[in-house]
C-alpha cells in the first residue's frame, strides 16, 4: 500500500474544518487551471491541471466528489482524493446542479474572499456561471465565502507538509553557506545572484519566487529595498550585504533573509552603527517570536517588532512583518501586518497552531544598506520553533 | 540600445485595440500574483510577480500607468511597458481613484468574461475592492469587459511572437525525431515518456503543460484516451503508439500530436482499419486548415473536420477541434470547437489573422490504439502556414 497522497489528506482535514466550522459542504469551481487557476487547487487537488469546467467538492459527511471533464476522469482518480468522479461531456450545469439538489447542503462555501488572495479563487466569471446554474433552484441563496475553511485548511500544516517546508528551509541554509566563501568585493549584485542560481540548478530545485529577484541581493547604501532584481551595482568592502531568497523543494518553499558584512581596510568589527542596526532587527524578531502563541492576532505581533525598530530611531518598514509560508512564500491567511487598508482583515486573524510564518523586520542604515534578517517559525501550542538556525550574528568577510 | 521588451510592444498594441474598440481604459487590477495571478500578465507585464494590489491602466490616447506597491517600482520600470509608475504605501484606493478621476474614462474595461479564461482574470474579491474604490465616483457604472480587448491582443500574434512559438514548435520536431529511433516494443508508456522527459531536459526546456501528462503516451487499445499521464502500460507490436506533447522555449509553447505503428511480425504496413483512421483524421485536418480564413467562424472548421470524423463512421471526438496557442498550450480566446455548453460563445468568434490555432482531431481503431494528430497553425489573411512539417503519414517501425 502506498502512502496516501497530500491531496488526499488535506481534503480528510478539509471534512473536520468543515464540522467545526459547521459548513454542509464547500464548491471548488473552476477551468483551465493551467492559467493559474485557484491557488487552493495544488492543495486539495495537485499539481496538474482541470482543463474543462470542474466542480471539487468536499461535505461535512466527508464525501469528496469532483464533477470534471471525461478525458480528464483518470488524472482525477489519480489524486487519490476524490471518492466519487462524475465525468462530463458537452457540459458541467447539469451534473453539477444535480449533484448540489442530492447533497441539499444549506450552505455552499465558495472560494470568494475580499483580502485572502489563497481563498478567492473564483473569477468573477465563473462566480456568474455558477449563480446561472444554480438559477433555478434554492442553492444560489445558499452560496457562503470558503474563506474560514481554507484558511483553516491551508494555514494548518501537517505534520508531512511541515516536513516538507523543514527540508526547503534546510537546503537553503545549505546554499547560503556553501556561497558565502565565494562572495568577494568587486563582485555585481547580479553575479552574486548567479551563485545561488548555480546552487539552486545544481541541486535540481526551483525558485520560491520568480527568478528575476529570487535572490534579492542589496550591495551596499545604493541598491534599492524591494523586490527588485539584482543590478550590475558593485560591492565594496565597508557595505552590508543582504540577501532575500527562497528555493521550492517538493512542492514547498522557504524564505529567509541573510546579512553580511564586508570590514573595509583597517576594520576589525562593523562600524558601531551597522552593528546597532542588524541587533535591533533581530531584537525585533526575537521580541515577535517570543510574543507569537494561538489565539494572538497577527497585528499586535507586528506592532511589537515595529515599535522596536521605531523605538531605535529608524522610520518603520514599509510592509508587514511576516506573512504566511507553505506551497507558496506569501502563503495566504492570516498575517503578522500592522492595520493597513492593502492588508484588509488579515493582520486581525488569530493565530493559530501548525502555521508557518516569516518573522522579518528591515532597516536602512546610511552609507552601508539594507538591513533585512528572515526567519522561518512554526507555531505550536507553546509557541515558536525556528525551522532553521536563526542568524544572531552579522557574518563579517 | 536594448530592443523594447515583449510587454512593451504589447502594450503598445493594446493602445491601437483600444482605438479600435472604442474604449478609453483598460484597467488590470491585482495583487499576489505569484499565486497565478492575471492570466493576461505575462503579456502585459513579464513574468514577475506584483504583490500587493497593484493596477496596470492603458489608455485610449496611450498612456501607460502603473500604480504599485513602493518596493516594486524598480521591478515595473524594468518591464520598459510602463511610462508612468505611481507608488502607493499603504493602500491604492486613493491612488487609484485620483487617477481614475484625473483620466476621466467614458469606459473603464476590466477583466471579466464568462467565456474566455483569459479575459476572466479578475476575481470576486478584487471585484468587490474596486466596486468599493470607486463607490463615491462615476466610475463605478463605466465598468465593461475586456474580453474584446485581451481577446484581440492575446490572439493577434506580433512577429516576435509568432518567431517565439515556431521555435518551440521546430524544438518539439527536434526531440521527436530524437527519440523515434530508441522506442522499443516492450517499454511501459512511462519510459517512453522518459525519453521526451530526457530531451527537454537535456536542452534546457520547460514543459507545455504540467509534466505528469506531458507527454501524453497511448500505447494500444488499452490505454485511456484523454488527459492522464503515462502508465504501466507496454507497448506490443501490432499496436499504434500516440503522443502528445509540447515544450515551452522562452515562455511560448507548442503542442502537437504524432502518431507511430509498430508492425506486428510479417507484416509490411498497417492492417487497413488502423490506415483509414490515420487517413481520415488527416484528411480532416487539412480539410479544416484549408477552409480557415480571417472572420470564418470557429464553430464552421470544428464541423468541417468533426463531419470528416463522422462521416467515415468514427464516433465524434469529445473535444473542440483546436484551441489557440502562445504563453499557454490553452492560449484562451476564440477556438474552432463545437457550440456546445462548455465553450461558451468562443466558438462563435470570428477568426483573425496574426492567431495561431491547433488542429487536432482524434478518433479511436478499436483493437489498436487512439489515433490523434495535432498540427500547429498561423492563419494569415491568405490562409493558414503550417509552424512546422505536418505528418502526413503515419510513421512504421
Amino acid at each position: 500500500m502506498t502512502n496516501p497522497s497530500l491531496p488526499s489528506l488535506k481534503t480528510r482535514q478539509a471534512v473536520e474544518i468543515l464540522n467545526e466550522k459547521g459548513i454542509d459542504l464547500w464548491l471548488t469551481f473552476v477551468r483551465e487551471t493551467s492559467h493559474g487557476g485557484d491557488p487552493i487547487l495544488p492543495v486539495i487537488y495537485g499539481e496538474s491541471s482541470l482543463t474543462w469546467p470542474s466542480a471539487l467538492i468536499i461535505t461535512r459527511k466527508g464525501k469528496r466528489i469532483a464533477i470534471v471533464g471525461r478525458l480528464e476522469v483518470e488524472a482525477v482518480r489519480a489524486t487519490g482524493a476524490y471518492d466519487e468522479i462524475i465525468p462530463h461531456d458537452t457540459g458541467i450545469a447539469a451534473p453539477l446542479r444535480e449533484t448540489l439538489v442530492r447533497l441539499d447542503p444549506q450552505q455552499i462555501a465558495v472560494n470568494i474572499s475580499r483580502n485572502d488572495v489563497l481563498a478567492d479563487g473564483l473569477t468573477w466569471g465563473m462566480y456568474q456561471t455558477l449563480l446561472d446554474i444554480l438559477a433555478t433552484t434554492p442553492h444560489a441563496f445558499r452560496l457562503v465565502p470558503a474563506e474560514e475553511i481554507i484558511g483553516a485548511l491551508n494555514g494548518r500544516k501537517i505534520p508531512v507538509e511541515v516536513g516538507l517546508i523543514r527540508n526547503a528551509v534546510k537546503a537553503t541554509a545549505e546554499i547560503f553557506n556553501e556561497v558565502y566563501d565565494h562572495i568577494q568585493p568587486g563582485m555585481t549584485e547580479k553575479q552574486i545572484a548567479g551563485l545561488l542560481h548555480d546552487q539552486v540548478q545544481r541541486r535540481g530545485l526551483e525558485y520560491a519566487w520568480s527568478i528575476e529577484n529570487c535572490p534579492i541581493v542589496n550591495a551596499g547604501p545604493a541598491s534599492a529595498m524591494g523586490h527588485s532584481g539584482p543590478t550590475d551595482l558593485v560591492l565594496e568592502r565597508g557595505q552590508l550585504l543582504h540577501f532575500d531568497f527562497g528555493v521550492k523543494q517538493q512542492g514547498f518553499c522557504s524564505d529567509i533573509q541573510r546579512m553580511l558584512y564586508f570590514l573595509a581596510p583597517g576594520e576589525t568589527q562593523p562600524p558601531p552603527e551597522v552593528q546597532r542596526g542588524f541587533d535591533t532587527v533581530i531584537q525585533a524578531i526575537q521580541a515577535a517570536a517570543a510574543a507569537m502563541k494561538p489565539n494572538v492576532l497577527g497585528a499586535e505581533i507586528d506592532g511589537i517588532a515595529r515599535a522596536i525598530v521605531t523605538k531605535a530611531g529608524y522610520p518603520e518598514f514599509l510592509h508587514g512583518l511576516g506573512h504566511q509560508l507553505g506551497r507558496h512564500a506569501h502563503d495566504g491567511g492570516g498575517m503578522l501586518g500592522p492595520r493597513w487598508e492593502k492588508y484588509g482583515d488579515l493582520p486581525d486573524r488569530p493565530l493559530e497552531a501548525g502555521q508557518i510564518y516569516t518573522i522579518e523586520p528591515s532597516l536602512f542604515v546610511p552609507g552601508y544598506g539594507v538591513v533585512g534578517v528572515e526567519e522561518d517559525v512554526l507555531l505550536t501550542e507553546n509557541g515558536v520553533e525556528y525551522l532553521g538556525e536563526p542568524q544572531t550574528k552579522l557574518i563579517l568577510k
